[in-house]
């Protein structure tokens, strides 16, 4: 791996674009390749050894582009794949979403009892009930999956009635206001363990109340990349020079297994920018 | 084909199991083979091309274990690769939901206004649209992707408020009081285009009021099957026979291509009866 490489990035679909987003404001001065699996999405209802092929096939792809550092930009398969991919590619340094999303959880917490919330398949698969509790041995951890608000964020219903009733109705069993005479099983931190979810940020926190810390891994995981290229002696080499360059967004290429237009279309609402269609590559898995 | 075959039926998932219940309605003596594609679902978001492939996948898969028939009980699956797969299979019957729902909704129609509702393959697709003004050049034909009903479904909300916002959100710029005034682009008829929405009619009647016909594709799609294999003297031969000893529900089998578990607690949702988890083989495509 040298400095000048791009950092690769995937996801099964478009919800990695916010992590990527954050990547971006983080290391204004990297390149990056993002893979959005969109022909087998979701990872989220899918089982273990289906996932971890799948991640494993996306990794070849973007390590087949030359890039010197992958991000799986993906609860799912950062919560079912990581040790499988960490032991495939030996040196490579690979960042999920997990693990900063399991440390800003326990940076937020007074209390110690937390609930994620993401898809079926990383509740199951318990990476962040583990993550937290490895560091943190009395933690109490409360993970609930909320399939549905993956369906919203790529409907772009991130507001309104509906939103607001599905937020509700898997929410407030957790933090609405029955819970309060039980006391002490009332999480004080939600952790947002699925990249979709922070479009919805703004009817979860009117449901959840302004006492509940939420967090999201995006920035984390981005603070962690850093962290870790520092350390490798992998970030770019000449950060300012290309910085000074860099008038336009050339800062990321996309690559999709499907629905090109779809990933455009969509991908804007989840990277806070537009997303070309001439910028986005079709390839197979 | 011999009449003692049993039947293949596949979809995308389990929302097709609908169809497989109408079809052991109507044809109670018959054995089926129901494939669900669940590693790859949904069909309804992604392109032609690659829904084509993954339908002849999932039909070759079928066919390798000796059905007489092929029933496409996929809306995205039949509006996008029905052409393909009854030119590469030749002799074999092939029936698809989208000409059983279009013959139904012309059936119900009086002003020969149409709404279609499906996922946006289906509507992308316009296959009904298509199958409907072939067959009364003056109607008119709505269709309108409703990609969160499939998530409604999936997750056992087809009641409550957050099913009900949703289908008022969807369906009343069609349906509701306000098109009233304008009166004459007010659908009489709504069919339901995706097999995960009839697990949602008590809403979708709810907001569409009681003069609009609702059809789903259903139990037309079965009277089809029926027709067609009594034309090719493909029914089975001995129903009597059969139907004397059939004391066990033994009268179809189902295999998924991903997540065993989750397509037994889920797929009776969409059955009408319970399936266990012995009752569905993995397979892969």
């Amino acid at each position: 791996m040298v400095a000048s490489q791009p950092i690769g990035v995937f996801d099964s679909g478009v919800g990695g674009l916010t992590v990527l987003g954050a990547l971006h404001a983080e290391l204004p001065h990297e390149r990056f390749i993002y893979l959005g699996d969109t022909a087998r999405l979701p990872y989220g209802t899918k089982s273990h050894d289906t996932v971890v092929r799948y991640a494993q096939q996306a990794a070849d792809a973007l390590i087949g582009r030359g890039v010197k550092a992958l991000v799986v930009a993906c609860n799912t398969a950062s919560s079912v794949a990581l040790p499988s991919l960490r032991e495939r590619y030996g040196e490579l340094p690979v960042v999920g979403v997990v693990e900063p999303g399991a440390t800003a959880a326990l940076a937020a917490t007074r209390s110690g009892c937390i609930a994620v919330i993401g898809t079926e398949a990383t509740v199951r698969g318990g990476a962040y009930q583990r993550a937290i509790v490895q560091r943190r041995p009395d933690a109490s951890v409360i993970a609930l999956a909320c399939q549905l608000f993956v369906a919203l964020a790529e409907e772009g219903w991130t507001r309104g009635e509906v939103a607001r009733a599905t937020a509700q109705r898997y929410l407030e069993p957790l933090f609405g206001p029955a819970q309060e005479p039980s006391g002490s099983a009332r999480p004080d931190t939600l952790v947002l363990g699925c990249t979709h979810f922070p479009v919805l940020r703004a009817v979860i926190r009117e449901v959840v109340g302004e006492q509940v810390s939420i967090v999201d891994s995006a920035a984390t995981t981005a603070r962690a990349v850093h962290a870790l290229l520092r350390a490798r002696g992998l970030l770019h080499a000449n950060e300012a020079a290309l910085g000074a360059q860099s008038g336009e967004p050339a800062w990321s290429r996309f690559l999709a297994t499907d629905g090109v237009p779809r990933f455009a279309a969509i991908g804007g609402r989840f990277l806070g920018r537009d997303i070309d269609r001439q910028e986005v590559e079709l390839i197979d898995l």
